[in-house]
């Protein structure tokens, strides 16, 4: 399983995603989740991936293909199209289409699905952020809903729907997807250290800061327990 | 959707159901998902029910027609029944007729489905909780793993994993299964108020304390609301 989350704040973007993946829980690898293609100060597009890896591989590098082509016009390449509501529909036709060629070599009952989130800036537009659909169309985050996330969503979302807003800060907003990460990872053990977390801010149009957060990272571990400590000292001050 | 809850405790057993049902959005009501079998002092069975409430309500109504059957014995009345793994057996086999039943009327693609919390004690026996899956196969709560969910059970998961071990006491215990219900309540909207609550102390063999908590309860109201402050509290005083 995969968890995945990205806020859309006043000040910018914050993403983060695991890293585990599994085919059979004998086989577990790590793999990134987070993708990034940029021209910084001009354009920053980041895709969070979600589902079968065989199909976000593939939609990956045909992407990437099309960036490197030659040819590559505004209709074809996600770094030339002139908003990122196409960069989203683009990005939501190559997953379909990838979906779709994976399907058919595969019996209908276990049909390869994976999800996205496109996430980015162009300059002179606004900031957006997409959960791409496995069948290709998409939902955005808007004022009222500030975040989406894919994968193994449940755990981690209360304290999302607690915390944030669309003007909490981006190391509020970081705090909060790194806890929102820690519920998932003590719940499923099929999500998995290590992390990649990715701060856009607004206007930067590039990835403004990127973090890789090891198994033993000493801040994450004293973060994770300090919330825990927080969690029990709160339970226990509530009366019945 | 549903929730549903129970803790297995050295002082007792703890059960906590919502009571919405949904036949589409729009076509939402209130059933007790809560149902007791006891005779004070000699035996206690409580069932909590997930799932297709065609499904659940024949197999209640069944168990209940084999209680009152003149002819009933130990190997078809669960009152009878001379061991709480014999209920969870003979519950398990009733559960997956029924199922089996209901599918045939249905078409494959469609087929209705239900789960189990089972629990309870009777004189001279232990405490057990069970699990049943729509097949009728089941599981156990045990030293390790205190507490079985069915239904809707992700959003409350984590709170239940930081705070319930066997030896926390039944006020605790409550006030555990109310707040996970209440992230729960929060996160989707298809679970829903009044809650059911019932406490089966230890070797009481009877439900010792039960609860109707409805929609506007000033006591549930208060408790959520210092909950939420004690989160973004706890939140705000973490460093990152």
């Amino acid at each position: 399983m995969t968890y995945c989350v990205g806020l859309l704040l006043d000040e910018g973007i914050v993403l983060l995603s695991d890293t585990r993946t599994n085919a059979g829980l004998d086989n577990i690898a790590t793999y990134r989740k987070m993708f990034t293609f940029e021209e910084p100060g001009e354009r920053v597009i980041t895709i969070l991936t979600a589902g079968s890896l065989s199909v976000t591989q593939t939609t990956l590098a045909r992407l990437n293909d099309e960036i490197r082509d030659p040819n590559a016009d505004e209709t074809s390449s996600i770094m030339k199209a002139p908003t990122m509501l196409k960069v989203a529909e683009m990005i939501g036709a190559m997953l379909a289409r990838v979906r779709a060629e994976v399907d058919e070599k595969l019996s209908m009952a276990q049909g390869a699905s994976a999800s996205l989130i496109v996430a980015g800036q162009r300059a002179g537009g606004e900031m957006r952020l997409f959960l791409i659909y496995p069948e290709g169309n998409f939902i955005e985050a808007t004022e009222d809903t500030p975040f989406l996330q894919i994968g193994e969503h449940k755990y981690g979302k209360p304290i999302l729907d607690r915390v944030v807003k669309r003007s909490t800060s981006l190391a509020e907003a970081q705090k909060a997807v790194l806890l929102s990460m820690d519920s998932t990872l003590r719940s499923n053990l099929s999500v998995g250290m290590p992390l990649d977390l990715a701060v856009i801010r607004k206007d930067d149009c590039r990835v403004s800061e990127r973090r890789r957060i090891e198994a033993g990272d000493e801040q994450f571990r004293a973060m994770s327990e300090a919330w825990s400590r927080a969690l029990r000292d709160g339970f226990s001050q509530i009366a019945l």
